[in-house]
């Protein structure tokens, strides 16, 4: 290896291009930066004749981002294909297993391979880098890898997708449904056709197990993470938290317990107060717990090529400078395994939406079914019907409860006997409520 | 030196106390990380004798800071004594020539002496560590250093001084003046009994000296900085502001203009739902634009024993480890002259708030003042008098402008000519306004 670092980039999309108009541009500063020059040398992508805003002379061209990976052109190899098999794993274990760093921004590549691709790594003395598979150009990888070194972590929390939050803010600015806000995401490029990735909550669920296993030294796990997105949320849910000082956000919190680490994705209420509860539109945020920090929260831009870009750079201007972070914090054969805490045990407030018919004792039926599962209520709000109504017209009332700490099994034991009780009009609606420390 | 990273700190207040119980409490887990052990080796302060909070059996006592610096029982020197000059300076240097790294938490030292230190630094080829000196436990020395390399940055702005935002928070939300807010502050230990420092604005000028010359790459000048502090707001200003949708904070903003780098503490109205328009009480929160990340903002515990030490302990960490940065993210050499951007260029909006005769004309002949300077207004607001008044009563009218975007020469020319108007009944305030870009 040269003094000089010689990178090569895969995939060439809006991410792919930022990054690499951003190393032909700053050529200069980088170097500076690093101690050494950095210099764009090969690069692969599907189309070889795409226009792309960055000058391909006198780079190398791959048809096989595998052959880019292994090349004698380069030192560090930027993976920005996407997908957590195929293509992508195949090049970054070409690329650990001959010897070249690896900078990458794909989530769901190291939610399922990272452990052993951090190994690799450590095995062949190389970086792996991935600042840009979490929350876009917030620095929170670096952040909980190596600014918070310090502190036991006991939760690590954050809203991951740019998309839900997009949709949910739309809701409660407008008014308007899931549906609807849906599709104008759809229109503008923030959501996919197929937006089951964002909405229902996978694509955050990748990105909490990355942050879980640096934040708790464990190794990367997410099949047993709880996982709830947002499509079931009702204009009337947004309205009714507000009501209550709450936002209600897709959150991922990973949370360490008496019994081990609980990792869980759900439509979460929040107070608007809060970091995470101000943080609005497309925009991510992600708050971090410690003992020693108390608190902290980083907001930004999640996604977008340039923001991305900018993470995939921090990651190769540090390798170029030498870091010897491990890819995961500590060397991987360290890890702990990863001790699921069960989600029936999530012990938490609720907040319960549910309409009932407007006769004599319903309200206390259902308190009765909260009580009867030890369950005390923090709020309960019932409106009165419109001055307009009928005095003879039989409706729904909707009541509001929210409750005080209880246990996911307490509370579902109580909802199973509120949607069994003939007095309740349709199925109750349920969100878990998140709290500062 | 051995493989094991030995590390000796001076001063053992809060925060040298903090950071030597977690460094012997968390001695495996530091080691992990680094991957190479940290020991404590040896201590130095004032007072010998008292009662700190960790064991001090095993260590070495030195009373001489400058004795411990150069000692070879460490290979890392912290200096927490605080002070531009004096043993922290004298030991600071000593700590360096002998080839020690060093960590500080001293951000007047940085202020005044941080590019000369750097190149000491480069020249032993040791680092230098300081991100306690900024915003306590909030990473963002290293956000700028490294997490945000692929920027070109535009403005670096925050709340970097606790005591102000509890003192303006507290104005806000119970409706006391200044004097009685500082004066729970100074009760509560959150300002000195000279708040001078902290109130005048001095505090923030030396953290935004040393944020300024990370985010542009120029040297770290404190002299030609403009600085207000917020005794003069009142109760008055924080409610109006309010009223226009702001709250009052005292910031330092660095931005990079056609001119040069203008660097400006004073305080400032942000919107209520901005990122540090939403940060109250004591925290610290740094917001960044850059090109290619667009706008990020991180909030968090800007001080405190345990939130500075977990900074001390993240750059230990990071030296422990081999970390190669700059100290000012590039070699002090590379530098850029600081090349000020003078105050009266400024180019901003402003809120004027003044009192009025309540004759015929005020309103319009104030808002011929500024007609006259070519500033356009914004909004304009009078209440009317209260109902229960006199018809006959003479009484003072308060009116609130905000301008458009205008310059500081203007503003200054129209308030010249306004506070020379005899219908003019004290002395007008002018705040600033800063927005998200």
């Amino acid at each position: 290896m040269t003094d000089t670092l010689r990178v090569g980039i895969a995939g060439l999309g809006t991410v792919g291009a930022s990054v690499a108009r951003n190393l032909l541009e700053r050529e200069l500063r980088l170097g500076q930066q690093a101690g050494r020059p950095i210099v764009l040398t090969a690069i692969s992508a599907r189309s070889r004749d795409k226009e792309r805003g960055f000058e391909t002379n006198g780079l190398t061209w791959f048809d096989d981002p595998v052959e880019l990976a292994k090349s004698d052109q380069i030192d560090l190899f930027v993976e920005l294909i996407g997908g957590e098999e195929g293509a992508a794993y195949d090049a970054v274990k070409s690329a650990l297993a001959a010897g070249k760093h690896v900078v990458t921004a794909n989530k769901a590549l190291l939610a399922h391979h990272g452990v052993g691709l951090a190994r690799l790594a450590e095995a062949s003395s190389c970086a792996l880098g991935f600042e840009a598979a979490v929350a876009g150009g917030i620095p929170i990888i670096k952040a909980l890898k190596e600014g918070l070194s310090g502190n036991e972590v006991s939760r690590v929390w954050g809203i991951l997708n740019g998309t839900c939050n997009y949709i949910l803010t739309r809701m409660e600015e407008e008014g308007l449904d899931f549906a609807t806000c849906l599709q104008s995401a759809q229109e503008l490029g923030y959501a996919e056709a197929d937006p089951t990735f964002d909405v229902d909550g996978f694509d955050t669920a990748h990105k909490l197990a990355i942050l879980s296993s640096l934040a708790f030294g464990s190794e990367i796990t997410i099949d047993t993470m709880y996982v709830e997105g947002i499509r079931q949320i009702t204009l009337e849910d947004v309205k009714a938290a507000q009501e209550q000082g709450y936002r209600i956000k897709l959150l991922g919190v990973a949370v360490r317990t008496q019994t081990g680490i609980e990792q869980r994705v759900h439509p979460t209420l929040v107070p608007v107060t809060s970091p995470l509860g101000r943080t609005n539109g497309v925009l991510n945020a992600v708050a971090v717990d410690g003992d020693y920090i108390g608190g902290i929260c980083m907001e930004g831009p999640g996604a977008g090529g340039d923001a991305t870009a900018s993470a995939v750079i921090a990651d190769i201007v540090d390798i170029a400078r030498g870091s010897k972070a491990f890819p995961l914090g500590i060397p991987a054969n360290d890890l702990s395994p990863f001790v699921p805490s069960k989600m029936r045990g999530h012990q938490g407030a609720y907040f319960i939406r549910l309409s009932v018919l407007d006769q004599p004792g319903s309200m206390a039926g259902m308190a009765q079914h909260l009580a009867d599962q030890g369950i005390s209520l923090s709020s309960i709000v019932q409106h009165g019907p419109p001055p307009t109504r009928r005095a003879d017209a039989v409706e729904d009332r909707v009541i509001v409860l929210v409750t005080h700490e209880t246990s996911e099994t307490s509370i579902n034991a109580a909802l199973a006997a509120i949607n069994a009780d003939e007095r309740v009009a349709e199925k109750a609606q349920m969100i878990r409520i998140e709290t500062e420390a």
